[in-house]
């Protein structure tokens, strides 16, 4: 399919669902929507990616097959400033996808739209009628399972989980992943977004996916927010304990000192939060942190590199930054578990 | 209100809902309803409550006002059992009132027979659409936050937190009750219940109650799971790091030593509980145990003592049973800290 993935004032830095598209998606980005960095192109911004034009508007975009809503903003609302581009490609005919708490198909004027353009708005979070509670099965299963946690929101579970699974896929490996969250549900085009289902299923819907991908040797589950987190932690913790790992991978960032969103909080030393992930695994499925996975993006190489090694003292096992570096360090370490 | 209480088969150990509403409700319980033990009085099976006859279905109960679904089965579902009972009750037009996760106001049959009869279907589970994310702004409240956590389900915390709200009270505090469970919540006549918001609004829906209540000097959380459950302890999580509370309060129940209903998990040391609450409560807001409250209710008076002296050692503060002894040497320790 052809996107265009909508991001205002927000890419590429905290447009999560745009980056994921766009480095390990298999559709074709042939436009990024951001009125504060349009007439750029994708690669003024980022590497390693697909390469797009970014445009300020719906109006200027080539002809796609879906608008995505590439921003997934604390709360989930729908910015009224984005409506015009949501409009406009409804009434090309486009299909329109969107992450948000907040339906996009409840909205009347979108609803319309897409009934008399014949097209779909396909709101992922919105989860399955048949979800249940746990029942606690997940240790049972054969497969290997590795679950990337993290220090806050935002710091690299999804890509670190994404690149985990192309590097042991690469070197032969049977690999399934387990997305849950919005950008990792498009991109693998199936999956439950934990956080928008009912509090006590939490465990019970990471469960039903993991039962569904039974049949491979490892399982990468991407984790969310973080334990550590005053709003989000419930999600975090449902993930983990209805996962059951084998393995935890601890994501971080360079320089990170407080909770995104929530700068009153400071993060507490990442040891302490290692401790506290494996403490709160023990009375379910006893599980270690076996790796670190650090974000360095705002660093040089030099300087990632010493970051890294103070990181891998910090926590006392191996790390890296798999997307500067090599994803292979963290699939030996889960291999050789 | 006159209520009936249905409780087929679980009455009383497994009909939480009953007997918190027979213990703390100041509705007027006028039967329980429980095929098992019909014929029987409520005072054959609990002491300190009020008084009620128990009748095997809707046929043989006394003219009411709602019926009152009064088992909370894991997993939250409608048994086929109950159906006569709640149509007959419709039927009759009386309301019904249910915290199951199943609506009972989405089955046809009891949407047409309430509607037939003028009555009301109250689905306590069903949570309000305006919820989101929590702000994090709960420790900022001048009210004293006390919250129950327990080392499984069904270990007294919704017992334990109604008896320190009225033991507060009588002595003279401003005391705030916040509900998260069903049964709280139709004691109360207000509240949200936790498990069924939306996972990622788990926190803030809780932090919306307190703010709600913010007025008061004291604010009694009730609690919900635990954090070393396999199924639930998101929503434990969530209520944890939402209400930022100052002091917490270990309930325990005697001889428990797996998780209800999730057997083949052991339940760790009761110190490893403490210090797990403890360290989960630390990245968001420092809080102690404080106390505990162990439910003896399957030893006698002299057994309960010594097992009452054997939690205190191993969780390090003081205990008691606050149903069976006194609620006022928790307060006390509240009133301390």
């Amino acid at each position: 399919m052809r996107l265009a993935i909508l991001a205002h004032e927000a890419f590429p830095g905290r447009a999560k669902t745009a980056q994921g598209l766009l480095r390990y998606g298999e559709h074709d980005i042939v436009a990024v929507i951001d009125r504060a960095t349009a007439g750029d192109q994708v690669s003024d911004h980022l590497s390693d990616v697909q390469e797009a034009p970014i445009v300020s508007n719906i109006g200027d975009t080539p002809e796609i097959d879906a608008l995505v809503i590439g921003i997934a903003p604390i709360g989930g609302g729908f910015e009224e400033t984005w409506r015009s581009d949501v409009t406009g490609a409804l009434s090309r005919g486009c299909d329109v996808w969107a992450g948000l708490h907040h339906f996009l198909a409840t909205d009347t004027e979108f609803a319309r739209l897409a009934s008399e353009n014949d097209c779909q708005i396909w709101d992922v979070r919105r989860s399955p009628d048949d979800l249940s509670v746990s029942d606690g099965v997940a240790r049972d299963l054969d497969a290997t399972v590795v679950l990337t946690v993290g220090t806050d929101c935002s710091v690299g579970k999804m890509t670190t989980t994404m690149e985990l699974v192309q590097a042991a896929r690469d070197r032969g490996l049977d690999a399934g992943f387990v997305p849950t969250g919005q950008t990792g549900v498009m991109v693998d085009g199936s999956g439950i977004v934990i956080d928008r289902v009912v509090s006590d299923f939490t465990a019970g819907a990471v469960e039903q996916m993991l039962l569904e991908r039974k049949n491979h040797d490892y399982l990468f589950v991407e984790g969310q927010g973080s334990i550590s987190h005053p709003a989000y932690s419930a999600v975090t913790c449902g993930i983990l304990h209805g996962s059951m790992p084998d393995a935890m991978i601890l994501c971080h960032e360079v320089d990170k000192e407080v909770v995104h969103g929530y700068e009153s909080f400071p993060l507490r030393p990442v040891s302490e939060t290692v401790d506290l992930y494996e403490s709160l695994a023990r009375p379910v499925n006893p599980c270690p942190v076996v790796a670190g996975a650090l974000n360095t993006s705002s660093t040089d190489t030099e300087d990632a590199r010493e970051h890294i090694a103070t990181y891998e003292d910090a926590i006392g096992v191996p790390a890296t930054d798999p997307v500067r570096f090599d994803p292979d360090e963290l699939v030996d370490v889960i291999e050789n578990q």
